[in-house]
């Protein structure tokens, strides 16, 4: 028979940590906690098994999980020495979600389960203060009647407030035990008559209302939001923890908080810990009030001050915990009457920043070794600490100070909701998204923004967490500002009003707002980068190439470590400057004759191109894609544009517009392109070659590079285009070698980017000495899919979980994968010593990356900035294989 | 060491009928005819070998053939007691080409090799002769200083008419022996004057010239262009033939011929054949001279009547042919001083009507079997047959008589050269080539015609040899109309005048010109043909289906043989008379209302499309493919009718206007369309669905029909957009089953028609109980070839052979059929007994279909013409598999 419940509790517990994918990341830990002595309220894990059962089964739960709850609930009782229902010696409990990855304040949490009109005086006979029962009582009734019985919370919150203002109080901590009690009398009757139905008073119905409400919260829209954004499957569904209450908010010897045992923004080993006195966790969360520093060096009204002894205890928990886990920790405590309790402890999230630190600070401490380091910094993150900076030499105009949340430095149009943010986006418009404090409903509005500010919240208040997590710069708790929603615009310590769409820029590391865009720079890379990158190279077996036409874009590519050019396009060359009339010249050139004339124009300037491209790469490989989009692309459409031009190149008007006509396609993504209109004209492709050879040989000659160049020929689909094509680039390659009278070693390849290419790779290699899988194009082609046409259904079939996510973006291994496996077998089949390589936008992402690995290709190229996360990818790839 | 050359004669040969591939046609034929006791003058074949090393070798022939040449003609020169290049007793011999399949006319032959001023001598004395012997050697000079010198044909052709004129008379047979001699003079200067070479004397010079001219014609134009029309490869090659001369033209007792063992053009066994006193062969096939029958039944001047030994002859010749070979043979024969000599025989080309009466003929004769008969039939035949023949009843105006040289009735607009032919066609032009005879250089323009009108030639005549391969109509040899290339019309005998351009009617099978286009019926099908298609079905393991939207076609498909419906394109029902304007304001509809309401206007006229095909269908299954096209091809795109329709429409022309914009798409074909529409806009596959189970209720409640519809999702490239819209399917069809209260079974399944559907075909078919594959859109997306744009290139393409042929006609087996083959596999590893068929265009192409018998399909479904092309086809790739 399965086992759905877990009991821990008094250093006995049934689960143990690393089973997160049975008991969540919350359950497996507090049994782990519970197991190495550290302080945990009793409580048993009901497991993520039941949730997919749950779900599996019409939302009805196994039959045997009743009984184990009982069984579980006597043994919480019989240790705490308390029993639930109880109206002398009552047990409470709390009711939390714990999912296999953390997913911050997306599930439901109800606390102080079990009070009712009877509990409530076991409560007061217990804490011997009646006000706390009280306040309990309301909040239970408050969070329960929100969370589990899906009322609105300003409901009750508006009766609260009204009974603040009749009191003539302005905290609540200023209602008094009989103003409370009040406030549950008219909550349960609220609570009737808005629902139609009276608020249980039965705490085992109170149970399971709330098990029911997290198991349900795990389908909830920010919950699936969320994880779509983590790439965290729906079905793993959630634990249920299930706990004995300890209460931070019994009086002024109790407090709540929660601490990073090292910096999670910097990564230093300095403990980082906020708490409240006198609270319960959900305020510091939800940053409702501005939590205190743990650390007398962090600030005033520290821990370390107040509560000396349990600030002492907290210190050596935390050191237990680094040791124990070998990672930083994030963790959640209470202290009731002067007793420190540890409800929560994980690895917590931190900057790219952090991660790199902590990572390399780790090896150094002998905690973890080199490979581990590697393998704790995700790809994704890096991308965060490849952003830009703000220029220090800038003229920067601050006009506001909050928390340094999130690093980055970023510019927009300032805008004051999530669904604006987004539709902004949507736009193309960069903005900052601007809140008094965020929540889970505003995530969608977030990952549209450039960057967050928010008014209040601390550290660790959600858009922090939030924004780190999703690498987007954040100031938040920026005090300073007023804003009023209604008027859509905030107010700055000096009087200053910026109104929606007015630019601000934030930066993330100082916690600075300033009015304007100020410019940015690109990030410096730390020595702890550094140490790493080493590592990663030291693990790492595939190479990394980018994706770079300009000598620039190369250049900052070597800088991240590239190793090469895997795709220089061409034709982005063709539209600079006053070249892009030489190429209208020769579309429009009615004989090859005139194409000749109009090409050889664009040949010095071609040469030029790649003479700047070898230079910067000199003695690494530079794979140049010869020419690859239809000629309409290279045409105006407007009739001014069009106008313009055929005054320019001496037609008429009619004659242009004919050709541009002529030269229209219904679907231009399959149409005449690619090495297809070398077939046809081949006089453009023998320029090409013809330039870069020159370019090569000039080089090779003139300054003894050693340069092998890589010709690259696009869109093949039929083994006969290449050969007629690769015959032309060996007599043009080979005649300009004569002229220059030097060696060189040049290779002939092809881009593998259609079904048929991969599917016939066995008789193409035989005409080429690389493969490069091109796999955008292979992605449209094989899905049938026009990224182009894409967003009338794309977003909503990623959001439908019809696609598991967009294509596009990570490599979809079932189709597109498979092609590209069949792609290489084939390859290899006919020439094993075949050069493989990626050079879609695939190339940077570090799952399609680690398929890469897989498949066995020889590297990926991507755009300069995804290159380190790239090698970082390659190493998980090449560290996960042992 | 290889042998290169084969020799015959005097009944003993090296090679053997089964040799073509070695021997060519005409080779092996040949050695067949010689070894089987036939009358064939000696010679010897060199082989296709030869011709392949000789391609290979940059043109030059194998170091061991000339001695095996010089060997094979003393054995010739010994067998004939003539010597080669003898002044007194010369032998003269044709060289002539011979490729594996028949190429008429295609390629090179020199006769009366071996004359020269001294050996005309030698001939005078054999033949008692010189008026003969000067114009055999006056006609070898004008053939091989064209053939093999390459001099233009005319310039010797005028001193020829020159001579004539000056000697007023109007046939070259008047011409005297002394005038040929003197014209012969003539000639040899006029070589040397054009050519700045003598014209060579050696005999052996002669041969070689004439044996590489003959190679070098297996690359001309023509011939490439033949083979590709046939899909002949170039690593064939050609064989080549030398062999005695023997004369056809040495006086009345002198006569060659061609001719049928049965009628080509009806299949009757009835001797078919035409011949030319004192004529050599030439004469009769390049359609000179109009030529008289060989039977005296078939019209005056009759070989039978004439040479009636010889005729006696050639009757027992025929029939020891047809019983060697099998099957209907063409035969060309020479008869020198009344002695018959076998010049040819080979398997005849046939209309379709002819390869069918001929092969139920053969098995009712006992010559063949059943299944022989089969296989004699070629599928793509068969089209022929299927061709619509005149109207009965419809009045026509006949103008004009031909011979009834290739059936078929064929309306168009007359043009009088081929590349007017081909260029009409280019635009769509239906038209009639009118020349006064037809050449190898007309074939492009042949093929580009509707039908064929030569005002000279007979029924072997190029024009009618090539129409009948082609299954083109035409009407040969009708010497009633005067053709004037300069004026661009013809005249007939009542005088009336037909200019360029004007529409006539030709009727194939009568012979009949007429004026205007005349109406056409379909054809009605022998019993002949029934009888064949019952063999054909006997032995055929795969279904044949039809593609058809509306009863009519069903219809006309079930008569053909059509074994159900195949796909229905519902699309096509949108566009019909009113319901346009539904669909329409369905795709303007703001919202998902809007759209069921006016889905709900729509819902009874598809219920009624679905019931007439039902009703014709009736018992056969019947797929019906739900909407595919992007939304936008319902709108109009031109301001007029934009401005229509939203007046129509009642909404505003700007409104209308952003909503086609918005709709608007990149590549259409990669866009929204398909399930991707139904995913997005569910309650347009709802209407659909619910049309066709309301339909099949209704029949199958109120009439006992047993229906058991088979509802077909299109484009899908992932398993869960068919489990979506399966599970929306199933909702509506079991809510209509259950309010019509019947019991109906139905299937749900998919096209496979991108590549991702095949790659992923095992999990797709988890949701799908058939799968279609749609190579048509499969081609597009595996190619990444878009079949709207790729007429810049791909006919370039098919030219040069890059591809072996349009991948839209038949089926790319290397790449798009693997993705087939894969998908069969992965389909039937999920769920074995998935049906599977294919509903693309090449479900009718004879290839096709054959490789979708071998990869297991359980159907093809093709246009409702092409069903009994399929239906043969299937039975050939059953009957080849034994």
């Amino acid at each position: 028979m399965a086992k759905y419940v877990y009991f821990f509790g008094d250093g006995i517990s049934e689960g143990r940590g690393d089973m997160k994918n049975l008991l969540g990341g919350k359950g497996a830990n507090l049994a782990e906690m519970t197991s190495i002595g550290l302080p945990v309220p009793a409580g048993f894990t009901i497991t993520t098994e039941v949730c997919t059962a749950y779900y599996d089964n019409d939302r009805n739960y196994p039959e045997t999980l009743a009984g184990e709850v009982e069984e579980n609930l006597a043994r919480v009782e019989k240790l705490m020495g308390k029993k639930f229902g109880d109206s002398s010696n009552p047990l409470l409990v709390s009711v939390r979600s714990g999912a296999r990855a953390s997913m911050p304040g997306m599930m439901d949490t109800v606390l102080n389960l079990g009070l009712n009109d009877e509990t409530v005086k076991g409560v007061i006979a217990q804490s011997g203060d009646e006000r706390f029962a009280y306040d309990s009582y309301r909040r239970f009734i408050q969070m329960y009647a929100n969370v589990v019985m899906d009322m609105d919370g300003d409901i009750l919150e508006h009766i609260l407030e009204k009974m603040k203002e009749e009191k003539g109080v302005e905290e609540d901590t200023a209602l008094t035990a009989e103003d409370l009690k009040d406030l549950v009398f008219q909550f349960k009757i609220k609570v009737k008559e808005e629902l139609g139905k009276d608020f249980p008073t039965d705490p085992k119905e109170q149970l399971w209302g709330a098990i029911s409400a997290v198991f349900g919260s795990w389908m909830n829209a920010r919950a699936i939001t969320y994880r779509k954004l983590n790439n965290i499957p729906a079905e793993w569904g959630t634990a249920v923890n299930v706990q004995s209450m300890v209460f931070g908010n019994m009086g002024d010897d109790c407090a709540t908080g929660v601490a990073f045992t090292r910096n999670p923004s910097t990564g230093e080993k300095v403990f980082f810990g906020e708490f409240l006195i006198n609270a319960q966790g959900e305020d510091v969360v939800a940053g409702i009030r501005t939590p205190q520093p743990v650390l007398k060096s962090q600030g005033s009204g520290s821990m370390e001050e107040l509560l000396p002894e349990c600030f002492a205890q907290l210190m050596q928990v935390q050191a237990t915990l680094e040791k124990h886990y070998r990672d930083m920790q994030d963790i959640e405590f209470t202290i009731e009457k002067n007793k420190l309790y540890m409800l929560q402890t994980r690895n917590g999230k931190r900057t790219a920043k952090a991660a790199v630190k902590v990572a390399v600070d780790m090896v150094e401490e002998g905690l973890i070794t080199k490979k581990e380091a590697v393998l704790r910094v995700e790809p994704a993150q890096l991308d965060q600490l490849l952003h830009p900076s703000l220029d220090p030499d800038a003229d920067k105009s601050v006009v506001a100070k909050g928390l340094p949340a999130s690093p980055g430095a970023v510019s927009g149009e300032i805008v004051f909701s999530a669904d604006e943010a987004e539709e902004a986006a949507k736009l193309g418009l960069k903005v900052i998204l601007t809140r008094i404090e965020t929540s889970p409903e505003d995530i969608h509005g977030m990952h549209a923004a450039q960057g967050i500010l928010t008014a209040r919240g601390g550290m660790t208040s959600h858009a922090a967490v939030v924004a780190r997590g999703m690498g987007k710069c954040c100031v938040a708790g920026c005090g300073d500002i007023k804003i009023s929603y209604t008027d859509q615009q905030f107010t700055t310590p000096s009087g200053q009003v910026f109104k929606k769409g007015d630019v601000i820029t934030l930066d993330g590391s100082t916690g600075e707002v300033m009015q304007g865009e100020v410019p940015t720079v690109q990030p410096e890379l730390t020595g702890d980068f550094g140490n790493l990158m080493t590592w990663v190279d030291e693990y790492r077996t595939m190479k990394v190439r980018t994706n770079a036409d300009t000598p620039h874009d190369s250049q900052v590519a070597r800088d991240f470590g590239a190793e090469g050019i895997g795709l220089c396009r061409t034709e982005h060359m063709f539209f600079e400057g006053d070249r892009i009339m030489a190429v209208r010249e020769m579309i429009l050139a009615a004989h090859v004759e005139g194409r000749k004339k109009a090409l050889e124009k664009i040949l010095p300037m071609q040469k030029e191109d790649f003479l700047g491209l070898f230079k910067v790469m000199k003695g690494l490989p530079v794979t140049i894609r010869l020419l690859d989009p239809p000629l309409h692309e290279f045409l105006p459409h407007g009739d001014d544009e069009i106008e313009a031009l055929a005054k320019d190149m001496s037609v008429t008007v009619d004659t242009l517009k004919a050709k541009i006509e002529s030269l229209h396609e219904f679907n231009p993504m399959l149409g005449h392109r690619g090495c297809r209109l070398a077939v046809t004209f081949p006089e453009i492709y023998d320029m090409q070659v013809r330039a870069i050879m020159e370019a090569a040989c000039e080089l090779i000659k003139n300054e003894g590079f050693d340069i092998v160049p890589e010709i690259m020929i696009p869109l093949v689909g039929e083994v006969k285009e290449l050969a007629i094509l690769r015959a032309n680039a060996i007599r043009v390659a080979d005649a300009v070698i004569a002229e220059y009278g030097v060696e060189v070693t040049y290779l002939i390849g092809t881009m593998i980017e259609l079904p048929r290419a991969a599917l016939t790779a066995n008789v193409i290699a035989n005409e080429a000495e690389f493969f490069s899988f091109g796999t955008n194009d292979l992605t449209q082609t094989t899905y049938g899919l026009s990224r182009d046409d894409a967003g009338k259904f794309l977003p909503f079939y990623v959001e439908q979980e019809i696609y598991p996510c967009d294509p596009f973006v990570s490599i979809d291994q079932d189709g597109v994968g498979e092609l590209v496996k069949l792609g290489c077998e084939r390859g290899r089949a006919t020439r094993p010593d075949i050069k493989l390589g990626i050079c879609g936008e695939h190339g940077g992402e570090p799952a399609s990356v680690i398929f890469c690995h897989k498949v066995g290709l020889d590297y990926v190229s991507c755009s300069p900035f995804r290159v380190p996360i790239a090698r970082l990818a390659a190493a998980h790839a090449a560290l996960m294989e042992e």
